[in-house]
């Protein structure tokens, strides 16, 4: 869970607000009570508590609620690195899924791999946090795609 | 959005009353308003509605929502060929986005495409319902791991 | 194995040249020994004979060889729908391998699933031909990207 | 392309030789030129030449000739964490492809992430050698099947 910082050059000053503008308007992580919690040049971390509404039947947390929440830290920290009209769409995802997702907290941490004009490649990690070691429970690598001069169309 | 009907046999009678038990125990299905609305050996659709609270910033479904709904949607698929003391476990999927998420319905059709006693591969395909003709939004392949023995372990 | 003639219109009428010009100059397809069997707007088809030189130590083909022949499938697939300057880009694809590849032939059947100015999604299924009936042996979901202007930049 | 040595313990003190062996009998490494050229517990790497008849039609090494090194760099760092008589089977993969494939050598590397008894997990990556320092230019996330009692059943 080292972060090599700085290695990415942000586009412009005012990437975390950007950021954090975005995702404070995406509803979902209002719902399932997901806070952006790190936010540098090209790594983003979302975390969430553990909640009995947001699992399967066994009591873990739902594949889907991990893949969203790593979804947007991989979008946004592709974002992150785009210019002030940008905006970013996710073009796949793959996600595999090591561990049982239990645990009081989990936290998504989304890193660019490669950005580029056009497609940024992205890979994400979900821990479990809790009384022990985190442990890694899922692991995602995404395609993102920028778009400009459509500001409307963004991450998810 | 044809399907091949009795193209694979489930191994139990009661092959639905399993799947539909243990959707009903899936509480993140509740939150997001999600029901299951086929259940037939090997396909299995899981249906939401458009909800404000379900979106990215711009008003569309969030990635992971969708993808919760068509991950449970093979994951089920997948269950319903598997024997009684079965129970199944995302290993791993991969989704590809290919419109916007917009519309007032959203359909998830779950597939087996390969059962096997321990892997088990199905496709999934996400469509918008509305005053249009559906339109297919999004795709899924997913690899489910058949555990026996361990009832408590199930998809998600 | 049925293809739904004419879904997609080709941007120029000569696609067909255009795709086999390109797969001609892919020198790997000799060496492997693959032949493009079909080319119509939005599908291609290319074969391969079993040989031995091809295999893993077991004597099945190998996954990456099966992968070979499906990637240009559906770049192909992809660079038949694009217009005259175009070239394709694999960003990136995932291959589900269902059954041993084992056979005295193997078609890989490449699809467009959604093509755009931008990214094209493809899928692909690459069946063993011989005595028996036609088995699906691996699945391929593509994610190609089109560059304009830059003829040198083509699939694989 | 640091690799934290002795992460993980090999099951049997043969596991390089059993590695070796089986690569030995993969005849499409022989036909490609690959060469293993690291076997420690959980980590293998392979390494191919440039050569014109492994290349797309501009030049650059077919996606699925680095697929090819890859997954099987996948599959030996997995089959080198398993019992004397366990083989080890592609289930699926997913390639991203960040660059180019240009350059005098290519070295895939294969790194187990999550070994189990049935699945283990698997990254990859591949990097183009020469004049310059590498450049990874193809990511893998690889799930590979554990077999026992069958050995006749191997990577790729």
């Amino acid at each position: 869970m080292s972060e090599p910082k700085g290695r990415f050059t942000p586009s412009t000053p005012d990437f975390e607000y950007r950021v954090r503008s975005s995702f404070s308007q995406q509803s979902v992580m209002n719902l399932i009570g997901a806070k952006i919690v790190k936010v540098v040049p090209g790594e983003v971390d979302i975390q969430i508590p553990f909640r009995k509404d947001l699992t399967q039947q066994h009591g873990f947390l739902h594949a889907g609620i991990i893949t969203t929440i790593v979804d947007s830290a991989c979008g946004y920290a592709a974002l992150s690195l785009m210019p002030a009209d940008a905006s970013v769409l996710t073009v796949e995802f793959k996600v595999n899924f090591l561990s049982p997702a239990k645990g009081e907290w989990f936290i998504a941490k989304g890193k660019v791999v490669k950005p580029g004009r056009t497609i940024t490649v992205c890979s994400g990690e979900v821990f479990t946090l809790g009384a022990e070691e985190p442990k890694l429970i899922a692991t995602m690598t995404a395609t993102m795609l920028m778009l400009q001069g459509r500001p409307g169309i963004m991450p998810g």
